[in-house]
Order: C-alpha cells, then structure tokens, then sequence
C-alpha cells in the first residue's frame, strides 16, 4: 500500500499531504466530492463519521461530525471556493472546536505513471495554528481516512 | 485623516491591514458589506468598480471589477465563510489574472476609544504569493479605498 508524505517545514504555516493511488483523476475526483463515498473514508478508524451536508460547487458549503464511542462529537466545516473536475478543489477548512480558526487547503490530482497523485496543501492563519494542527495527531487519523481511501478506490475502479 | 499601518513581516505569508475610523463596529460593517456601499469605495481612485455580485452569507460567492480608462479589466472573487454581524467577516480573495493563488482574509471589527479598528489579516498560499502581492502595488490601492471609506463613514455617520 502506497505510503503518504506529510511535510510541515518549521516555522511555517503551511503543512502539505501526498499520496499516490492506483486510479484515474477522475476516480479520485469522484470520491472526494461525492458525499457518500466521502462519508465512507474521511477520518480516523475509530470514528463514526456523519455527512451533514456536502455541496461540492463554488459557494457550496460543507459539514460533517465524527462521534467516538462516548458520544464526544467533532464537527469541521467549510465553503468550496473552486472546483474543476478531475483536477482541483478549493476550499476552507474550521473545527468548530476553534471557532475562526480558518485555514484554506487546495486539492490538486496530477495523473503518474502509476495511478494518481494527491497533494493537499493547507494553509493555516499562524504558525501556531499549524502546528497545532500537526501536534492534534492529525497524522494517525489521515492515514486512516486514506489507507480507507484505497481500499474504496480498489473497490470502486476493480484494480 | 487616520493613517493605514501594514505589516508584511518577511519570510511569512501574511500581511496585516490595521486602521481606525470614526464609527461604530455596526457602521463600519455596514458599509464593507453593503455591495451599494462597497462599490462606492472599494480599489484604487482612478480605477472604475462594478461589483457583479457580494453575497455576505457563509456560502455566498462575491465577484467584482476594476476598469481603467484603457478599458483594462481586473476581476477578482471569492466567497464568503463566516459572518458575525458587526464583528467579523471571514472570505477567500483570488485574482482572476492568477486563477487558484487563493488566500483567505480575517476582517475583524473592535471597538476603540475613538471608534473602530479594522483589521484585516490575509494568508496567502506561499510566501512568494504574498510578496508578489506586497509588490503589486497593494499599498497605494488600499489606502485610496480606505480613504474613500473614510469619507463615506463620514458621510452615513454625521461625524
């Protein structure tokens, strides 16, 4: 399975994700912006994840909520600022947990050789935020949510 | 006339906008969110604005244009995240003429001693967006606008 790459360089609020996937672009387009295959990947193992709403278009808005055993809930929310089929989503990005605490990522799939590659490149309002970010264990639940990307990915395109 | 402070700091990807109007937190968020309003001020003073659309809800797309005498257009947009009336507005901002450079904008409204202060804190996606921001010519288009929205507080408020 293929591994991902996560670069946070010090002093910088800038954290950026690669993964590759033995898909098309447009697959891995597909199910990052269809909201119910997202509901079946995004987040960590252990979570329940609930799709509130998911409206992939600009201006579109989105929320979801993970729940854990005990009934804690996490929400993040957003807005789509752009969006171009099979290549590219902009958008932004709060945990309700830290109301206007806004960072803004943007999704690019570049075809490979092999599949496609995913780079996510987040942009956080202070280094302090980011670093947050990366001190929350984002990395464990990242790699959760796209290990179960995969596996969605084989299941959907057969290879 | 009050003056305009911006902070560049360099090496980061942020620029900070602060200054003071005579006003309420309530006038100075009506006037930069009134599209009425914002076309009378927003830009630089030779520049013609048309605002095409400003829709200040969380998931509201805003479009507008400058034009110079030659008939140069310059378009920018983006859409809006979070809105808390009289206190803060949170949107992304993207220059047409650099489709998908996106940076993401806090404007915050405090209440001071002698009235408002406007802060604007703008991250942009990489350092090198910022500084070519910085070396647009940013400042003088911004202080024009703040100018004029200077005037019009003066003119809705009385003071």
């Amino acid at each position: 399975m293929s591994e991902t790459t996560i670069n946070a360089p010090a002093n910088t609020p800038f954290i950026e994700v690669l993964r590759e996937f033995a898909a098309t672009p447009a697959q891995l387009f597909k199910v990052s912006t269809d909201p119910d295959l997202v509901a079946q990947w995004l987040g960590p193992n252990e979570l329940e994840m609930e799709v509130v709403e998911y409206d992939v278009r600009p201006g579109g808005r989105y929320r979801y909520i993970h729940r854990d055993a005990d009934g804690g809930e996490y929400a993040f929310r957003g807005v789509f600022h752009a969006i171009v089929p099979g290549e590219m989503v902009i958008q932004t990005f709060e945990y309700e947990g830290f109301p206007g605490e806004v960072s803004l990522e943007k999704a690019t799939y570049t075809a490979t050789e092999n599949g496609v590659q995913l780079r996510v490149w987040s942009v956080f309002p202070s280094i302090e935020a980011r670093d947050g970010m990366v001190a929350s264990g984002m990395e464990r639940g990242l790699n959760d949510g796209l290990d179960k990307l995969t596996a969605l990915l084989a299941k959907e395109t057969g290879r």
